[in-house]
């Protein structure tokens, strides 16, 4: 197959720096659209990926799942997009389109695994998928997301990884008016679940270990926060909350949470803590309550979220950085130290 | 209020043999009916109740939740039973009726507590309730179940614990026909689970630890077995199962049962270990799985499973014991040496 140079931003090995690269990128098939990157959010996957944290990448690598741009060509078959449209990519580029769940519009849980945006299996070249820290992508138009032209372009790039992880399971856990939903942990996830979940319309809860974060959770849309370090707060919010979506990355103690439940409530883990997490089955067993997980979400769901937040004008929190500046990003992405996303400004690579 | 004394088994301290000895009764307000016990069935919980192994314990205690008999009087109010009914009395003989839980028919998740049959707090006489291992009981009659006249009334008793502890997240999880369905542990919450799953249609796949289990498994209505210590069959069987239900007590590796699983999957505990369960974030994120738990059932469904178990001529593998064989019978139940329940024939106390 034809391909051509792209310019990128990627690492050779798990303790080298990330510097500009070429890679190649398909022709334009039928149902392909090509898109000029134009800003890309900086994921903690990024990260992981990059170092090999997850023991299964495949140098080199060109991080970035949370894509915005224009569409700059359009394969013949193509139906959905025309050049000039805005266009957004997020964690997939594909998935096997056979199995029961694609079938079913599940393609994040596609059997075979779908395949993800970096670091995924190329159908077309035959090696591994490069991300958005790139000039250019080509991807199947079916998934391709439209944006809405009403939000900050560089702001709405995080939705496309962490807005649909907390979206997809506020909507599928059937979160809404009348309910109070617990947010624990915010973050790049966390900040997400809070402006989603309040515009949804649920009272909104946010759990934080930390004091420092109280003000900047209410900024954010939260209706209440309960610090967890306090007993005594914990005690008193036991069996208040329909549902809570766990953003958390690090250990921490599962049992305290699900003690917030109410009676067939459901806690919702996004963030994947290394080592297992104890629970007690009494933390389960007497109110019938669920400790579940849900990853990204559907091709679908995206294109609702990007929707819902066109409509609700709803973006992340974001700091903007060239491409230069993507190590040291990294750094502080490691130390917490960033409200709430980074993004990269996809120019800075151009020029 | 008016007593009257009745014969009962119990025991006045942790570490005593269980005895006879005089319990009050209650009179027979206008919603009580009294009934004249046939047969108690022997539930684990009666066991870890009379040693106070749950640290809740009330002096003297006279378990025994899986109760049937015959009503003998009615008060004035009693609208659902006549004198010469089969009526049976399952784990809990009051609740607040007042609170969401109550109001929605779900009153095992009382906000309150509900009231235990035995060892809970008797509204009446205020002290401690008093179980089944007991010549007769009084109880509020809309705690009290109509029992299918073609079941065998001995091996009956055990469908009002064992068998609506598992009816009811098989229900609520909405098992069925299409479905393949996992049931952990063939003891006597199990092999009621499995009777019941296949009944209800479901393609029903026992694991366990042990090969002596399978012919057993089989014979009970189990169309395939999986040894759960052969990783080779854990790992051909991975994303196959739509539920597991889970009736193990002892410590278990829940990350092998949850990997069982297909997305979307719930494994629910009914058994309680001790410890907490280690669960990894990866056990629940990538196919959206739920840990669930849950504890007996609903009145309502305490009914529907009965009315079930009719129609489909289901009822517990018994042992039947006399109420002088109690305490051997506590031994060999830790020593897991009991295919699957023991039921009491009361008629033993009475002579």
């Amino acid at each position: 197959m034809h391909t051509h140079t792209v310019k990128a931003f990627g690492t050779e090995a798990p303790d080298a720096d990330l510097k500009q690269m070429n890679i190649d990128r398909r022709e334009v098939t039928s149902k392909d659209v090509e898109i000029d990157i134009l800003f890309c959010g900086v994921c903690h996957s990024d990260l992981h990926t990059a170092r090999n944290e997850w023991h299964s990448t495949i140098y080199p690598n060109v991080p970035g799942h949370e894509i915005v741009g224009r569409i700059t060509r359009t394969g013949n078959g193509v139906t959905k997009f025309k050049v000039g449209d805005l266009a957004a990519v997020g964690c997939m580029v594909d998935s096997c389109r056979e199995c029961e769940y694609c079938k079913d519009g599940l393609e994040q849980y596609c059997e075979k695994g779908n395949i993800q945006t970096y670091n995924g299996a190329d159908k077309h070249l035959g090696k591994q998928t490069f991300g958005g820290y790139s000039e250019r992508i080509i991807v199947d138009e079916d998934f391709v997301l439209h944006v809405p032209e009403n939000l900050d372009l560089a702001a709405t790039a995080p939705l496309l990884c962490a807005g649909v992880t907390t979206w997809s399971p506020l909507k599928h856990w059937k979160v809404g008016p009348g309910q109070k939903v617990g947010i624990v942990g915010i973050g790049g996830l966390g900040h997400m679940g809070v402006k989603l979940a309040k515009a949804l319309g649920a009272h909104v809860v946010v759990i934080t270990t930390s004091p420092s974060k109280v003000a900047d959770a209410k900024r954010l849309g939260a209706d209440e926060v309960i610090l967890s370090k306090d007993e005594n707060h914990m005690k008193a919010n036991a069996k208040t909350l329909h549902f809570i979506l766990d953003c958390v990355s690090a250990q921490h103690d599962i049992n305290a949470y699900l003690s917030l439940l109410k009676t067939n409530g459901t806690l919702a883990l996004v963030g994947a803590p290394e080592q297992p997490l104890p629970v007690a089955a009494f933390s389960l067993i007497p109110g019938r309550k669920n400790f579940a997980g849900s990853t990204i979400g559907s091709i679908a769901e995206t294109q609702e979220m990007l929707d819902f937040c066109g409509k609700h004008n709803i973006t992340s929190d974001i700091e903007l950085i060239s491409i230069q500046q993507i190590n040291e990003a990294y750094e502080r992405l490691l130390k917490g130290d960033v409200k709430y996303r980074f993004v990269i400004d996809m120019a800075s690579l151009k020029t």
